[in-house]
């Protein structure tokens, strides 16, 4: 049986975290199926979380440039450790690498130093190998956070209300984009949309001052699509949610791309995938505490749904239909 | 420039660490250019580790098999915990798939969770994630080692013995013979070189024992070859280095190889890479010490040669006569 016959990769990951992971063993405190795993390191935990990029499944470098793939690899390393309430610190690069230019090297590390540097961590070591499929990435992002801190998927209640930052669905729209018109055109249409794609912002800062208010349910970061993703929060705290499309909060540009895509915008913020924006569960009373926090590091935040009893992922539509929410990304 | 023009893999990696990377920040004991980094963690040191294999430069399917390159991806980490002085904890695996057999991936990962069992670490996380040109593994080793038995490449002195373990070249042998022969031939030749190449056994034990004496001054375990690693630790600690050509430790199984491959011992023995053997210097009078403590694990060690001022790395053949050690590994 292959892959694809199992169910994709999804299917594959439940089967191996069965079969060969391990949660709860010596100093693990957290494991598979989280954005990353918790170790005990002193009084603090560790949080350790890695992503493979490969050249033609993750990235093409005839539609990116190398310091945004750069960029974009040690950024969502660090949006997963933020994700978990935690300060980034250290990270480890892989890399293979084709014989390409020195350049293109230099530009891609100076993507990664750049975002590193920005949210206080550090290139701290690393691999460097020859490859003859392309350019291959692995990051593997550490860093800290406060036991009382952490921020896991399985904390979801019934009762609480979903928040998401910022806009969904743009950085769907600007793939879509650079696909369909090519980087300089899809620049011209919205270099907001592209940016968003290319060039993700970790919200390390949103996160933290979420988690100071120790009020926190649940939280993790949307690289799949919110369909996806929500689902997984659900199923890790055993719980279901109600989304409400039309809360769902997106930009100006994102209705300026769907027309020039023939897209729904309801569709690309709730199926898109690589928002790298939060999603947290709180209770109701504590939604505007949190969403006053994170207004103060700039960014915006939005009440979208509320989870509830039961196992179901629902889209509510403005008319009050409901329906399963939209499938997200496929690797496989 | 390309990055074979620059000097390929070493000149790049030592680019790159000038340019983006960092030591002695914050909790960072050690960085980039060691077998691992070493960050504090409460009481002890966390080792952190990462290689990446790529199908084609590091290994073909067809003279490997699936469990193999499982137990190989997750023991050259655990052995570079091992040559800090460590004991390997959490790994976390990172794999690109094309659509192959789920049963070829679970062969793969219980390879990993074989050799991660058998030292006493857990695969924690990861990710999976599709690949169109074939297989990538990235592991990350977690390791701990208490601060006074953390043993570091530089610390080598004029004077100190050259100690390794086992014998040398037999990976090696066994990758030619793979090459020349296929895994089914050449594993007639010597089952026992072919299996020196596809499945290393890391000497933690071995590295736990010559630690606590307290009277390792340096370690590294050999990865690119005796010529091309003794290079490194020497660079790393400033010094020189004599090694005894009729002193490098050979198994039987390599001569016969050597005759069968129309290739020399010596070359093999000390050109030769991916040993996995550990590279030991300390002072003259405590060699015996850590040979005996090395043999009550049921490795073998032996004195290979000396340390000296200056950086000249010679090997000292039968006669006398002095030459440049012979070139290791170039993986571009």
């Amino acid at each position: 049986m292959k892959i694809s016959e199992l169910g994709g990769e999804t299917a594959l990951i439940s089967l191996i975290r069965e079969k060969y992971g391990a949660a709860g063993v010596g100093d693990l405190a957290l494991s598979i199926g989280d954005d990353g795993a918790l170790v005990k390191c002193g009084e603090s935990l560790m949080i350790i979380t890695t992503d493979l990029l490969v050249e033609g499944t993750h990235f093409r470098m005839d539609i990116n440039d190398a310091y945004l793939l750069g960029w974009k690899s040690a950024a969502v390393n660090i949006s997963d450790v933020a994700a978990m309430g935690g300060l980034p610190t250290f990270s480890f690069v892989s890399i293979g690498l084709p014989d390409i230019s020195v350049a293109v090297v230099e530009s891609i590390y100076q993507g990664m130093y750049d975002a590193s540097n920005a949210f206080g961590s550090v290139i701290a070591g690393g691999d460097t190998v020859g490859s003859e499929c392309g350019i291959v990435i692995n990051v593997t992002q550490l860093g800290t956070v406060e036991p009382d801190r952490a921020a896991r998927r399985s904390g979801a209640k019934p009762g609480d209300v979903v928040i998401v930052t910022n806009t969904l669905g743009d950085s769907r729209a600007g793939l879509e984009m650079l696909l369909k018109f090519g980087l300089d055109e899809a620049r011209r249409v919205s270099a907001f949309l592209v940016e968003r794609h290319l060039k993700p912002e970790p919200r390390v800062w949103e996160a933290r001052s979420a988690v100071e208010t120790g009020r926190v349910h649940s939280m993790m970061d949307l690289s799949d699509g919110l369909a996806s993703d929500i689902g997984k929060l659900c199923e890790a705290s055993g719980v279901g949610v109600r989304i409400f499309a039309d809360k769902l909060p997106v930009s100006e540009d994102l209705h300026i791309a769907a027309a020039r895509l023939d897209a729904d915008t309801t569709a690309l913020a709730a199926g898109g995938g690589e928002d790298y924006e939060l999603l947290i569960t709180c209770a109701a009373e504590d939604a505007q505490a949190i969403i006053k926090v994170i207004s103060s590091t700039g960014s915006s935040a939005a009440v979208i749904g509320e989870i509830v009893d039961g196992g179901d992922v629902v889209l509510v539509s403005s008319d009050g239909n409901e329906q399963p929410m939209p499938v997200g990304w496929k690797h496989f």
